[in-house]
């Protein structure tokens, strides 16, 4: 059987802390989904040659190479997985797909609005996915599954959060993600991004915002935060809020939906349970039940552990990989990909014309 | 010394819910704060007398009346307390005012801006005060000892939430609160007045704002929910989000503030407590501390029970009026009065004609 | 209608802190509970003139009075509360009843179990009551509804902890309860009584038990701590454990019940709240659902506030208070009483017995 | 460097769960730890070949074998990790020492306390583990840092529960932890050693304890429930509860340690947080912190994520395996081992004497 699977030999672009968790799911992910594919970790890519040796040596890839430009045009590549600064993903992404490449992309997808869009187009005849690991929490997919099962109603409100602090430490060197010119943006793309795709996942299409952003920082060019105020193509209105200056928090990832029929809210800090209130049940046993989503009959429950012993972090990108490399092998379509991505960059976008001229901007 | 105290007779205008939350406070501020004065609680007044003597008789008032005018004319009351519609706050006011009366009045203050601001003239000869009483949940007082205290630091992000579902509940007749003839907004004057006074108490002036409102029910003239972006005087950046409609909330009466040295939490719905997260501990023991707030050495400690025994919601209009009494008697200023709450329908108007405009409002 | 109500005058033996939770309950029941009665609070007494007369200016009790034989002996007085060190309990009560006096108490009832049945005996003819006052938190009182209609099903696991800080601070002086002379025990009487009161009323009978005690303090010469492992009579067994020594805890009461259909679990800090699991629920809906025991259909929601408006401490007496002159005027055995109180001290008798024998004790 | 390295060939024997579990440690730890050693996934082994030969494939072993004694006596094995019922933990353990292997065990270590000792004594002169995986949790690592810190003072209660509702599930067949023959015990061996063992690590010795055990389900030779009173050599006191018949309760693995300057509370059902009271704090600010244990400068911080993204069940596994390769390198001794294991068994055995005998049972 397994001479018959799918040879993919994976190149990792790039060798920072995202890439140690990519080169993790990409060792983990056979242990946990049956795979259909034989999949090789075969180089790391990166500019100090050092560094990558080490990673290299820790993580288990064959080879190193400093110039990605290399990578993309060898024939024994598969999988190209681009985990380096904003500013290098499309020239990658688009040489990766124009080699015939799969192409996996941590988010946010692009620098810009337009070259998210020109990304997506580029990509559409291979197989592609972005980094959008937090749909594949099972609480998070659980939460989907009960809002398709229409236990939440019609939606009144969606509210999220990515909140930290991480641009308050001062013991923290301004990198590469508090610069426009690699980055794009600030909290924008680094966090709001997650809480929009999710939203679009679980909520639908918004479609027009009003957004504030502010930089707390002295002479930093990105925002530090930013304020949404939305309508949804549903009816409903929403409200997102992400800030690295929230002192108090470490990873505060949430949404809350509130509908006719019950309520849904999520904390990634405490990614194993989603909190489900049932407004159809009698009015005295109605609350807030903390489920923890690690089975029986929760998503992703056959893959890990069982009842009651949890999950990280990493199993996130596991999941990813693993529904990925399934969606791959019966030639289906996977999400969130490049196209799913610019429709995130798009509310990314409005919310910073919207910030810059202080009034609404509809999404067409 | 009691023969020496100075005689209040209090009329009570209004029989319902918060009238006898009132009156809970008249009878019971003497047992936990020292009185200066004598209350009496003599004359409830409203439209439906039977209604009036089932509440004098539960509640000990001497005589019931329907006509509030005859009230204000009455030279033997010194307190008109006004726990009426809110289109029937001016007229009383400021007729109580005219006639020398000590003016107590419930939240929000007015129908307008201009109508809150002649009300704050008016009263300003005669002690006033606006039942904004969550300013003395012992947990909220804390809150701003500790801010006080520079615990906090410097402020960067201020949120508020007050989130209920009493909109959505199907078995509820459409009362007053949803009609804007009479209660002049929705869930603007009802809820986010609330947390619009807890701002400005905590984190003082806004100076712009950005807001949308919601109606989900078809054909209501009042807003269901509004969402705020806004700007404070002290460079911190707010959102405010107040909503009927919130299916799975109670009373989530809430506030967060992220600070350079801290944060604070506060939620109603448990209101004997504040978290309290200090950001200048040592990195590995920082986290939030669910602080049960009575006592000791907390506000109020020395009024309630003992550590370790919580009061309740009435115990909020206790302090405000036991705190009024003491003021009066000092001959001090009391705070939230009409002038504060000019404040915050100032704040509320800009938030109504951003809506409307879909544009920033100034407050200048 | 009012004027044929039965006037109860009331004589308060004591003026301490729980006197004072006693005397809030006489003024309040009445605006809470429809009273039957014309209830009168006549005169407080207690050794201290001075002390006495600031408790009755403050608390609006008439008279004072240094001697309670004296009271007893007086025709116009028809309850008289007993709020006082515990070895007084049993000749006040054993007076008063003899007086025909209706009679209640603080718990423990007694000293020794020998005294709570004499006590008990000496009362039967008279209504009494003893103030187990936790059986009428609003949550409490739903637990056992939700257990009388089946929803836990059979009783596995009864687990129970009452644990609070007071016996470590060195701030405090060693009052009577930490004398065996005035007040029997320590932790067994002034924090296990209710602990076994509320699981005698959830979860029955006690069959025997095993217990160990602790006297963390040098010298002292009752039990610092308390615990103990028993079978009850329906075929669960049970832990509890009460401490003056855990550090941490402010008022921790907690009650937790396992079923062959679900759980509940309280803590008095929390007491507006029930977690209630459904264990009949669909395996992946299985939660804890955190209850706010504030309405609606809840036990009190018409006689407090209103849902999501939460009540304190002494709600807990009034509530205690308004049923007992409800049954009282219906004419009604009123529960818990006496009876019931010296049920709980033969539970506190086995397990001093049984810390001190080192052996299991058995209750029949 | 790395050819260095010892060459450690690892066979597992046992195909269920927790050899799943393990083995994903084996392969994951070489990610999270610096390896002093060169790690082989050897040789799986088990009964059934089919089963076998499954998880071989899917967790890279490179062999199968269905008989424990030709693995004993191989060469080329340097690692023996049990990993099947218990009563096959000491003939496999003895067997490999006695061969020079290397011995890794799962927990409960033995079928009765002899047997421990033996197997204690069989294992002296080769490193050895058992797998009280548990001591590694992060949250729990900083609790002994804490401890050792004398941030906890002289501890006055040590509390610990482990309940789940295994026992409850009606769609579960009796598997070998049900067996006497095979188990040796029910919840004692399963879950109650697991909290014995970290009282142990964080608390100290026991001294002396009374028990009760409890089967609920008629015609079981184990118990399904065990209860304890303890005192430690410390001078404190201790309760502990373990039940397979907790409804309501996934993996309530917990303890509570209240001592003369603070308390710590953990539960592995939210294994990434600790809660710290610090009772040398202001007595306003004295409250439950919930640090969330994820860095910086907790333990394992540095092995694995970063603040704010938690780690799930197997991380505990990795990091047991990671400082005993460590250890084994610093040719140092590793805790727990055979000698913990053993002393983990004196107090079940203490416990199950007790529970037959009814009395006290001193550990001496």
């Amino acid at each position: 059987m397994s001479q018959r699977k799918q040879k993919l030999n994976v190149a990792m672009i790039g060798s920072g802390f995202i890439a140690r968790v990519h080169s993790n799911a990409f060792h983990q992910v056979g242990y946990f989904f049956k795979l259909p594919n034989d999949l090789h970790l075969k180089v790391i890519c990166g500019r100090d040659r050092a560094k990558l040796e080490a990673a290299a040596s820790q993580w288990g890839w064959e080879e190193v190479e400093t110039d990605w430009r290399a990578i993309v045009g060898r024939e024994d590549i598969q999988v190209i997985d681009i985990a380096v600064p904003n500013a290098l993903h499309a020239p990658i992404a688009m040489a990766g797909a124009q080699a015939g490449k799969i192409v996996l992309c941590e988010k946010p997808l692009a620098m810009s609005l337009e070259e998210a869009e020109s990304m997506a187009r580029a990509v559409r005849h291979v197989p592609n996915l972005v980094w959008f690991n937090y749909r594949r929490v099972p609480a998070v997919a659980f939460a989907k599954r009960l809002i398709e099962e229409a236990r939440i109603g019609q939606t009144f409100h969606y509210r999220a959060t990515y909140l930290n602090q991480s641009g308050n430490d001062p013991t923290k060197g301004s990198g590469w993600r508090y610069r426009r010119a690699e980055a794009g943006s600030g909290a924008i793309g680094d966090l709001l991004s997650h809480s929009v795709d999710m939203a679009l996942y679980l909520n639908g299409a918004i479609t027009d915002l009003s957004a504030m952003t502010h930089a707390f920082a002295p002479g930093r060019d990105v925002d530090d935060a930013v304020i949404l105020s939305v309508h949804f193509a549903n009816g409903s209105i929403g409200s997102f809020e992400a800030s690295r200056y929230a002192v108090g928090c470490r990873n505060r990832n949430t949404f809350e939906i509130h509908g006719s029929r019950g309520m849904l809210r999520f904390n990634l800090e405490d990614m194993n349970r989603l909190e489900f209130y049932d407004a159809t049940e009698a009015p005295n046993l109605q609350a807030g039940r903390s489920l923890m989503v690690t089975g029986p009959d929760h998503p992703y429950a056959e893959n890990f552990w069982k009842p009651g012993h949890i999950i990280g972090y990493e199993h996130t990108f596991i999941a990813t990989l693993g529904d990925f490399l399934g969606a791959l092998a019966r030639e289906e379509s996977f999400h969130p990909n490049f196209e799913d991505a610019a429709l995130v960059q798009r509310v990314l976008d409005a919310a910073e014309r919207s910030a810059v001229s202080r009034t609404w901007v509809t999404l067409n």
